[in-house]
């Protein structure tokens, strides 16, 4: 499939043809040559033609047309000399201007799926590929990757231009619900190892990152509401009235309303850039993020990942640390039912795969990288909606007891 | 071979037996679990017996005998909040409470090779092997990785404690000239791809870097020599008094007299570190460091990792340096005799390998690290001794005449 004069839906293995073409100005007026490194499994692209030919800055007329496009939301990420703006709204990829101001050097590296699905079985041998491509291409320490695509892209290239040459610039553009909620916001970057999910990476943040929600039109359904239990995560964990804005119109969330969209990715990033302006490397507070993460990256690890999908593990995940929170004495039963409620209505599992055991939980958990000198401290719902806690000072039996609630011994 | 109770020369290959034990007590008064990850090749441990005996602490009475130790000379790394200890003194291994301070948590995994050889075949693969280790060991974000080796194990360790969980603490403990002068200090991690050195890591500060100098001891007299080259680059880029003390001393280090011996690596240290502090990622002084190493790292790519040691590739490139500052009339002769005269003086190399032709030094230099936007710069002396420039601002005819002066066409 070719689109503008460029092949964007070649496989990794033709990338020994460099494409390369000039395209619109970087911010000190240079002309940047764009390296796409197409990273596909088998089928073509799925990203609607405007991501790809806008992105690229094809079109010079673009340039002139911006002024046209809708006036984004934006979202500041404050962390020093590491802040940087989340932008949101539809048809920010018809404004080339907004990407080119935060490209640094004269040269892009794009690194994208063909399809939005996860790559979740080679993520380390496409990151020696990106590796590859861009000493191949010998690109400098002045050079820009840019990520475009789901979390998996979006992490997997983020550590990329953590590690290439010790660090180059990096821009995330996410296609996915869950990205755009979630992954893409914060820095955290990483590729999994056969025993686990992310257990090397960096925290490395990128210049800005760019949500236009006409991506979303060709997302799956799944996909969709996979994301979108990240999306009920913050309420429960920090923003009650969020939560209880779900409740009410989750709906049109899943009629992919444009307004409900944007406030719903918008009011996201601010609760995602609160919590990592406060606790950028994950000392404390920001792990609070990971409600349900530790019952869900049991999932994905033992069923494999890509057997669900992160979203679906997640609520699984979340409706267990619910459970254990109630039995646990911390948390009304009211609060039990209407994150189950939500969570069907989100069309989200609310429990765990039938194949899991207590076991399978119990030996994925005993790698999760929110072990303290040997005790799992996990995330729980503590008080009225929208309190939690981050603690390894729990009794073990309520967790025995949810692990049995939920699964086979 | 088996050291106080513990095998330390056990290959990667048995690390499916668990090395633990208890030792001495962290910061936090716990004891520590010491896991050690032991990569060699074929032959058994060539360090000294109470290097690896008392850093895994393992003779209690060590504790006590602190004060009969040589007080250690201390450099600061300035950096903020990433500022860090250089530590430089005979027997400070002997010292296990210098070292506990900057344990945090409860387990240690202590990687290591078994020759001070390098083992640039197969970094990127014993990076693999020490994710492996940690992940199957159980290690969480509170654990210390201990690089125990020379700047190979050091870079390597660094970028994999840089990478393990998004980052784990990292302390130093050189065992060579070359790591305990240059590259165990200031915080530049990585490993090498195929197609050229270093050109994946990270910037991460270690919590302390302990040099001890008794290990020197049992290095081979080509690998002091290979780290006496980066001395000289310090007296040749900013340290002209020290050059001229190298000038004269020169017989002193090479017979490994120990005063001599910790006044060049502290005031290297400090060299390093001054310069670091002023530009820790490299955005521009800190490039001085690498003069002669674009050259010589042409040379390490050209002829294989291990063809010639770092040093010796790096005093072939400071003398092709040094000559092409001359073309371009930017230093006196004098300069270019007194640089020869010292490398001779520590029996370094002073031109690359016959095998070297001109195009292999282009091909090589075509994807350095110092490129910007298509230019390479180079580091060159300028002036008087002790004065040099990092620039892309020079005639391409002084470097072409200079690579036809050295090799073969």
């Amino acid at each position: 499939m070719t689109m503008t004069g460029i092949a964007v839906s070649r496989s990794i293995l033709s990338t020994k043809h460099n494409f390369s073409l000039p395209t619109g100005l970087d911010k000190n007026g240079k002309r940047a040559r764009i390296l796409h490194l197409s990273i596909c499994r088998t089928s073509p692209t799925k990203l609607p033609m405007k991501v790809s030919a806008a992105t690229l800055g094809l079109e010079a007329s673009k340039l002139t047309k911006s002024s046209c496009g809708a006036f984004p939301a934006i979202v500041d990420v404050d962390l020093g000399d590491r802040s940087y703006p989340i932008y949101i709204g539809s048809g920010l990829l018809d404004q080339p201007e907004l990407l080119q101001r935060h490209i640094h050097g004269n040269r892009v590296l794009v690194v994208t799926n063909t399809t939005v699905a996860p790559l979740y079985l080679d993520k380390a041998n496409t990151l020696m590929k990106v590796f590859d491509k861009a000493i191949e291409s010998q690109l400098d320490r002045r050079s820009t990757f840019v990520a475009l695509g789901g979390g998996v892209i979006g992490d997997m290239c983020g550590y990329a231009a953590a590690s290439f040459l010790r660090g180059v610039n990096f821009i995330q553009i996410p296609t996915t619900v869950m990205a755009q909620v979630d992954s893409s916001v914060g820095g955290k970057t990483g590729i999994n190892h056969r025993l686990g999910k992310n257990l090397i990476g960096a925290f490395y943040q990128p210049q800005c990152v760019l949500i236009d929600t006409d991506t979303l039109n060709t997302l799956p359904d799944r996909e969709l509401a996979s994301g979108l239990a990240e999306v009920i995560k913050y309420g429960l964990i920090r923003d009650a009235p969020f939560f209880e804005w779900q409740e009410k119109n989750m709906q049109a969330l899943l009629s992919r309303d444009l307004n409900a969209f944007v406030y719903t990715i918008k009011r996201s990033c601010e609760n995602k850039a609160e919590v990592v302006s406060q606790d950028e490397k994950e000392h404390g507070l920001r792990a609070i993020g990971n409600l349900g993460h530790t019952f869900g990256h049991a999932i994905e690890t033992s069923c494999g990942y890509g057997y669900w999908l992160h979203g679906e593990a997640v609520a699984a995940g979340m409706v267990m640390a619910v459970d254990m929170s109630y039995r646990l004495g911390w948390i009304d039963e009211s609060i039990v039912e209407r994150v189950n409620n939500v969570l069907k209505q989100a069309k989200l599992p609310t429990r765990p795969p039938e194949m899991m055991t207590v076991d399978m939980f119990k030996s994925a958990m005993a790698v999760d990288k929110k072990i303290a000198d040997g005790v799992l401290r996990l995330i729980l719902l503590k008080g009225p909606l929208g309190s939690c806690v981050f603690t390894g000072d729990y009794d073990r039996k309520a967790l025995d007891d949810t692990l049995h609630a939920f699964c086979k011994s």
